[in-house]
């Protein structure tokens, strides 16, 4: 079986590409990064959805260098929910700049120590993240840099399999690849339930709710 | 005055990049890793350099995920000095896959971060490195994934000015700068003197010797 490093955050997407990574047959081997988010339930979650997966993981400490933005630090207000055309004018504040960048870089390191052939991110350009390195233009860029770099880059593949994805395509495969969507956590506070308003939660409960699907997430926390 | 992100190691490469920065008008900001090196003596030396080149500077904890090489961890050996033949032929042990990759992508969160113009990086091809990601192509290759990953990153340039300098034009260029060389570090080694046997060391020796200075490494610690 081929190894494969997933990116795990403990969010739908993620949880989703580590169910998908091991339906093509990959021996998934999860990797969950702790940045200083705002709240260490989004890594309980991770290491909950890794656990179900049977993927072993490993979660590693990493501080950017700037604590500039709204997910990384307490200070900055979490921005509420914008339309969707606010959020295709301008990138929001939780961004922190090449953050896929910087895990993607840090698994291929990673994959290439391992003999993996695979990095599974569930980044996507729709929804509400606007992030200039959740497009397919990066990917495929990054896995140049990757061959250009690295002893084996040749042959490891970069798949980012939800980019052209919308939340609503996402659930669906998620269903159908029975991720435990329970042990997922979406939303921006670190609350004991989902607060329900930020951008995460609103986007989340609006695509369930258009596909007519009971979310596990709202009801049993 | 522009402002620049300079990866700071502690030896003589990245020193020389430092001061390099400093002559092109930069006001450079030092970025320092400690990614488990085998010992703390490259971290101080790289802390002393910022301080005489006036530089600001950030240290980073870092971990990659894998420790499989002989920089990082304890276990493996040093491999002891090779010929260039051998050098050339094969990748060495000390080699961390794509460590300048995750090195580069910090740095160039960080310069966006605060709108920093330049990323600059003392790796080189020749010498006893031999890694992919100290090359040409690759710094390219970068670049073109800072611009598809950032909303900057157009404007952000990445300077490897050393490149294809070898040991001996790096120290020229070094001494041309004031770069003061008692504060650099080469040894893979930990100890109060450096080794004078492993790889760094014996290549540091040999190009001053062959330029006729006197190094005050070897003289004063």
């Amino acid at each position: 079986m081929k190894r494969a490093i997933v990116l795990l955050s403990g969010g739908i997407d993620s949880a989703t590409t580590l169910f998908l990574a091991k339906k093509k047959g990959f021996r998934p081997q999860s990797l969950i990064f702790d940045y200083g988010q705002r709240h260490r339930k989004e890594i309980e979650f991770a290491k909950k959805l890794a656990k179900r997966a049977r993927s072993p993981y490993k979660i590693l400490k990493l501080s950017f260098p700037q604590k500039s933005t709204s997910l990384v630090g307490r200070k900055r207000e979490i921005p509420l929910r914008r339309s969707l055309k606010e959020i295709k004018k301008r990138i929001p504040s939780t961004y922190v700049p090449a953050r896929n960048l910087v895990f993607l870089s840090i698994a291929a390191s990673f994959a290439e120590s391992m003999a993996a052939r695979a990095v599974f991110i569930g980044a996507h350009t729709e929804d509400y993240s606007g992030y200039p390195d959740c497009r397919k233009e990066f990917f495929t860029v990054f896995k140049k840099a990757i061959t250009a770099g690295t002893k084996d880059g040749k042959n490891l593949r970069i798949y980012a399999p939800l980019v052209n994805k919308n939340k609503k395509e996402i659930i669906k495969l998620g269903i159908k690849l029975k991720v435990p969507f329970e042990f997922t956590w979406s939303c921006y506070t670190g609350g004991k339930k989902p607060c329900g308003v930020c951008d995460s939660c609103f986007f989340r409960k609006k695509a369930f709710k258009e596909l007519g699907i009971n979310d596990p997430y709202f009801k049993e926390k």
